[in-house]
């Protein structure tokens, strides 16, 4: 197995079996450290460079989280696509990471344009993690969503898994990615302009993924182990919160991408979980969130374990 | 009294005598940390998670800055109302928790809504500070400014106050509610469409609180011990400081608002204190800044401080 | 030599020769740390507060990993321009400084507004750092350099300069200062409505620096030691970058102002140094990179060890 020390972390069509398990076995290592609630000095030498091109407040959070759990400390920008007058609009991505590998150790950049992490790791003389690259990948949470899984059922191998959500996403490319490493059979369902792509679609025959595609989530929820849901709907940004709340009183997800209690109730395994990224609209209503199924909040949990143990495997400081 | 570990600050309604007193006494003992300027380890294992959803300068620098003297980390996100896209702003209080509550120890928020701190406490498995909502509350402000009037004053019993501003705002809220529990009779000041709601005067009332409405800073400034000031007027946002002091010489508070240093040497005790929380318009003339009366610099100090003790009592690290 | 400890950075008019040469010789002290990627504690109780009231990411970023490689803590805030609705945009200079004193132990500040740093330094407690004001100065950027320079070339004494760019921007003025202090001729080339100041020129008169005035690079270029470089052509904002270089295959900048690798290869001194504060626009392409003259990415580095130095000083942990 190639080591972690000083890798990228930029696409999950990178890794193989047994590198999952590699930081599956270190997260497990790290995950009291996150539940006790103590940080620690194992990254006490090292900085964390933070590059978010695109808004993310879930990604960066987890990731500061994490360094500062280990004692690391964190540079960088949360807002640089908002801030059009500010330097890195107008600046290749090459000139832009020949001054952040100054500025720390390990550099995690979310950014608009899909391979643009990629770009960066190439002139990067530090390790990037990739957190989230346009229609690209989002290795770290899919990799939280594994781990989730393998804590909450004990196993990974064997597990029949749904998706719902828009197909096109990067979430998604790196659950295939990822799942073609496993015996992990898995249904796809989106509405049909969300749908999975010809070229993904070839990607993984050519990797063999047992997967199929489906209409409506009730055709497959009844095997599913793991049910990993997505949103299907934007929500109307000239609008807030309180006033969509108001606007109707029916959900705006349809019912063939909704994950409802009833339909838990009825049609789901007993013992399925129930994964969202998070933040979601209506396509899992509230009341799901206290029944047997739901996982989300520990994986939110997980997103820092996780974190915590690929910036440890990088850094070379944990094997 | 109750333990204070664990603890959220969301209001000073819920303040009884003696907690105050504890209060004042932990940060006394703080204070020459904050004054030696040198930061500690008191904290060092623990992290704070701002959470501003509206933009608040002064309110987060002086938890980040009392975290940071006491050898703790700060995480968390600045302008989530700004950000129209952000994640937070389409998310309820309670899935955004529900995600915070894993990246550090305790959260501090300020929220454009009413409640929101206290929706978000209830969800938390980690102590909330309400770092200010909507026209709620501002109890870490308030507790500031008693805690500067005892520094200053050697006691609070017995002070008589004046306060000026809008006394519809979440400061005068939290102000009201504290003097609740002290022998502190109080004179309320300010312009008519900004004068003491009929609902917190039949709170103020059931409290028993010796308080007297007037319309001008004159007819109560003679007896006041304490005077805080907040601004009645707002600032023209469409011009920059430099152009809205071009635009006029006179100042654009009325004078029955206005604290001059005239008025001051000709009406105020000589052993008066003045409180203002700052930013200010010109309710306070800079002035007045070096006369014998002026605190609010000594306020400012004090706000490090007073979130130093907070932050020390709720993790449990002093007791 | 005066001490550094508790000193304001504010222009490089003030700076002796044997100051500059004490902080050379700090920096080359510190620059292993950064060299090793490994944070230390030499400022580990204290805190650094960012003020800035215009958007900079390279000097931002460069003070905040200067002092967390030194141990230190890192508070403030980064955009106070962009937030209209903030409080800073309608405070006073000393209102907003007599508050930031209390939650740190140094300030680094950028303004839009010349002369902001020096109105802060005056009301602050704890030492300024100028990190650009308005078209005034920016030193901390020419100290860096300068020390590109000496390390580079073994010298500063001696060496002929060839500027390009902006000569009413704050880089300049700095340097210009800057040189007065060694045996630097010095050669500014500019567009002419961005040529030197009358009021400027009769400054440097003042203080006997040799320099002349040139229309073209190519006039300077064979005799020039040192080539220090900046943009004469503002990005059309209102494009991405892709659509920018869509726009066009030819470059924006005259020919006048553009360092290219023909130029370079047939005019320059074959072991002139090439420097840039970035970002850049199209005025050094990027095959230049790779030669040997291309000397901006060191200065990138050079920029934490500078800050590194000048934070290790003022605080009084090295003089």
């Amino acid at each position: 197995m190639r080591s972690f020390a000083g890798r990228d972390i930029l696409s999950l069509k990178d890794f193989e079996r047994n590198e999952f398990f590699r930081v599956f076995e270190i997260a497990e290592k790290l995950e009291p450290i996150a539940r006790n609630r103590k940080n620690t000095d194992l990254l006490k030498e090292k900085t964390l460079v933070t590059a978010f091109y695109q808004p993310s407040t879930r990604t960066r959070l987890a990731h500061e989280a994490a360094m500062i759990r280990l004692g690391g400390q964190v540079t960088g920008f949360s807002d640089a696509k908002n801030t059009r007058a500010g330097d890195f609009y107008l600046e290749s991505i090459k000139d832009t990471v020949k001054m952040l590998e100054f500025y720390g150790d390990m550099i995690v950049m979310r950014h608009f344009q899909q391979g643009a992490p990629h770009e960066a790791a190439k002139w990067a003389s530090i390790p990037v993690i990739n957190g989230g690259d346009g229609w690209g990948e989002h290795p770290t949470q899919v990799l939280t969503d594994l781990y989730t899984v393998l804590r909450e059922k004990g196993r990974i191998d064997g597990l029949k898994w749904l998706a719902v959500g828009d197909m096109r996403m990067r979430t998604m490319h790196s659950l295939g990615y990822a799942l073609t490493q496993f015996d992990c059979p898995i249904t796809f369902v989106s509405p049909p302009d969300m749908s999975l792509t010809d070229e993904f679609q070839d990607e993984l025959k050519d990797f063999s993924l047992d997967y199929k595609i489906a209409d409506h989530v009730e055709e497959a929820i009844a095997d599913a182990d793991v049910i990993l849901v997505e949103p299907v709907v934007q929500p109307d940004y000239t609008k807030s919160r309180d006033e969509r709340d108001a606007d109707s009183d029916v959900g705006m997800t349809p019912d063939n991408y909704k994950i409802t209690r009833e339909l838990l109730s009825t049609k789901a395994k007993s013992d399925a979980i129930l994964l969202h990224s998070l933040p979601r609209m209506d396509e899992i209503p509230v009341d799901v969130d206290i029944t047997r199924w739901s996982r989300y909040w520990q994986e939110a949990f997980n997103g820092v374990v996780m974190r915590m143990a690929l910036l440890a495997l990088i850094s070379g400081k944990m094997e």
